[in-house]
């Protein structure tokens, strides 16, 4: 392999082709969309013309130079026209194309052995088996409905399902993308060069990382130690189990290893482990868009007792604290907020306050502006499941009333967060199968307002919790590190 | 109290009264709309009349028998509206109305003590603080929006909010309710009363419970183990941590004790703990809608080897097995199955025929016949979250291909249930906040017909998983109770 290898090139290529390309192949489709519209070429003997552009019958036959190559064809043609693109120059190949050692067949392992052979030092290859690259930045891209639009976050995912759920799912939850890839049974490029290479990369703040297994500790744990050192790695290890280590051998090929072993290997890199994709997910999100809670109290302003007496068991069980209110606090919240049905105290049960919309009347804008004075408390959920009440109480009033509560709460968020520093995360749980199009209509919309403003949305407080459960072992990490290290 | 007051009387009374009536008030509107509408009437010394009902001043000046009265009126107007009550005769009240020990405050709790005093010996008291009762056989209500659907789980749940989330979140799961009830700080009325009715209740196949905590102990432990004895109880104990605790006791009075002495009585006393409100849905709809699992044994049909590998870790952490396939079945999968980017084994990563529309095409109806018949799985999820893919894909083509797809499926299914006695329950993630509306409307379609079909719909693989691990913790339970007993 070629040591000098920069990454860089491989998420920002000049030039793509696509080897399998058609008029329905989503690789063509996803790069007609994007910003290497001007720089791809389309390759397949049975077409003259894929959507208006030039369509060639070999990569050899392209004249201009090509970087990138993607190959989306059966695997029995994959030696012939990797040996095509090693005689253009190509500097790198991603190969969807499956059917290697992932079979666990004979005749597949025979072949990936052979592909590993025929491109040792000549050019870089991502996969087989995998989805590749996604990068907003040059337009590359595996997915028809991935954005445009440039983020922070980091992706480095063996599987690619978790790769396109992230972009599906972060479509709607605002989750921007700095790269990605999908590198499925890695015979060349693995996890630790995708890792070190996010680490340096200035426009990744935070790198989400799927692992099933990796075919040598020694370079994982070097790269792990070095991007978790200069930003947030958060990491889901795929067959932890020894039934789960089972199927990931058969997914990527790739030896799962003890989940002990794996998680004493993320323990001491300073990695954040997780334990499901949608943890993974709901972490980044928390990590990229909020600053780091200045440690584990937490308070919870919500509409139910019961909610209350849950949640606080949730946060404790997450190594979360609920600490009691200070005697001021007390107080100044017996003031305004009604004792009947609620209880003065954290988790605040507020449920009243959520229905205020008078004038001159103190609401939960003064409930966070209270709340968030107090030293204990480091980070604040808000409960906003009412939407459906609200419509159901409020009916044509609804909007008018809604907009000076939303206004109000807002401003108290706000204040919690840039005038005292709190993390401020907002849990608004819609089910999924309502057929109440009001209220999906105004949560909706009410999401995109706390995005914009920064405020990150939950759909259930669990997933609220074990976000910022997850940003204060982060902490907790980085402050060991930080005392080994002085 | 009353020794042999009949607890039937009290879900189902012949007549019911409102203190607090009024056009909008909740109760009011919740029994006009049901069976009880001719034998209800509305109290308030402010109105004549409500919705075309003659509204009375007291509830003494109803010239006809009342068995059931619900205060929704101040806390201060409480203790005359009672006596009121006894004077009438009326066999039940529910009291709504907060602002007794929950407040923490000494006039509050005072006041408890007086009703306490007031109604002891007189008659029957739900609450106060507290939702009350959903009965569709009798039409008594706590929110409109319950449907008059008679089904088969009993709820008992000392916060209104989750008996509620029962009712508005099982709306649109399918969950139809037997008897429900919101008992609150159970000044009277407690959890051992409700379940040991609900346990001879022949309406109510499972119980679902929330409970905060009781006064004694004794009560609780043998109403437990008769209820268990009879039916599946599963319950979520609120409180189980030190800071929950203090919050269930600012919530409900309830002495909340330690987490450990309440997972150990239910432990012996046969009762399945689950960890929070989703877990306590899921799990009974499959107790409800599902023939219990032969084993532990399960098998996920799924179109993604990364989910496939996590949610094996998932299976085995909640303590089921992922067994593999026997040889037979294996060589019968690969017949059909393309190995290409699947695996043949279990989880099966099928996600090629997921989109099999055509004629004489083996497809998932028969991953279905041959998985169901291996001895060692003894549940199948299928995991269908691919409508947003067949959309993009098909394009208006969809519709068809959609319904011949799932004819099939379905008929897979209904042969591993039917033919082969398995438990299948089907898993199908749809973001909540998404904007495809046709995703929506299919998805939901969908559903629809597969609980027609008596299959549940989870929407998450999780929820699936957790619910048939609860399912196979019941199994475990009941088996050590009959050798016990045996």
């Amino acid at each position: 392999m070629k040591a000098t290898t920069n990454l860089r090139e491989i998420f920002l290529p000049r030039s793509v082709a696509v080897i399998g390309a058609s008029p329905t192949e989503f690789y063509t489709i996803s790069l007609l969309m994007g910003k290497l519209r001007d720089h791809f070429y389309p390759v397949n003997p049975n077409y003259q013309e894929v959507h208006g552009l030039k369509c060639y019958a070999s990569v050899l036959d392209i004249a201009h130079p090509v970087d990138y190559v993607i190959l989306d064809l059966p695997a029995r043609h994959v030696l012939k026209a990797v040996d095509d693109c090693i005689r253009k120059g190509v500097k790198c190949i991603h190969a969807f194309t499956s059917g290697f050692s992932e079979t666990g067949r004979p005749e597949g392992i025979q072949l990936e052995k052979q592909l590993a052979a025929l491109i040792m030092g000549k050019l870089r290859m991502i996969g087989p088996n995998c989805m590749g690259v996604y990068c907003p930045e040059s337009g590359l891209s595996f997915h028809p409905a991935s954005t445009h639009i440039r983020g922070h976050i980091g992706v480095i995912s063996q599987s690619g399902t978790f790769a396109q759920y992230f972009i599906q799912e972060g479509r709607s939850r605002n989750v921007n993308i700095s790269k990605m890839v999908s590198y499925g049974n890695a015979i060349d490029l693995d996890c630790p060069e995708f890792l070190t290479y996010l680490a340096d990369d200035p426009d990744t703040h935070v790198i989400a990382l799927y692992v099933e297994g990796v075919r040598q500790g020694g370079p994982v744990r070097a790269a792990l130690e070095y991007a978790a050192s200069r930003k947030p790695v958060v990491v889901l290890k795929g067959g932890v189990t020894k039934q789960g280590g089972r199927v990931a051998s058969s997914h990527t090929g790739a030896l799962a290893g003890s989940g002990e072993i794996w998680a004493t290997l993320f323990r001491q890199t300073g990695a954040v482990q997780v334990d499901d994709v949608d943890d993974l997910l709901n972490t980044v999100i928390a990590l990229e868009n909020s600053r780091l809670p200045a440690g584990n109290g937490v308070s919870i302003v919500t509409y139910s007792g019961g909610f209350s007496v849950v949640q606080s068991d949730m946060c404790v069980r997450a190594g979360l604290e609920v600490p009691q209110f200070s005697q001021p606090a007390v107080k100044a919240l017996r003031e305004f907020v009604p004792a009947s049905g609620t209880m003065i105290g954290n988790p605040l049960d507020a449920w009243q306050l959520f229905y205020k919309y008078g004038d001159n009347e103190k609401s939960l804008k003064e409930v966070f502006e209270i709340i968030a004075g107090e030293q204990e408390v480091h980070s604040i959920i808000l409960q906003f499941d009412i939407i459906r009440f609200m419509l159901g109480m409020w009916g044509d009033k609804f909007e008018e009333r809604f907009t000076i509560i939303t206004d109000r709460i807002l401003e108290g968020c706000r204040f919690a967060r840039n005038g005292k520093g709190k993390l401020v995360l907002i849990s608004m749980f819609l089910d999924c199968y309502s057929e109440n199009e009001q209220e999906r209509k105004y949560s909706v919309a009410f999401k995109r307002r706390c995005e914009q403003e920064g405020f990150p949305i939950y759909p259930s407080l669990n997933s609220a919790v074990k976000a910022i459960a997850n940003m204060y072992r982060y902490i907790k990490i980085r402050q060991g590190r930080l005392l080994k290290a002085g």
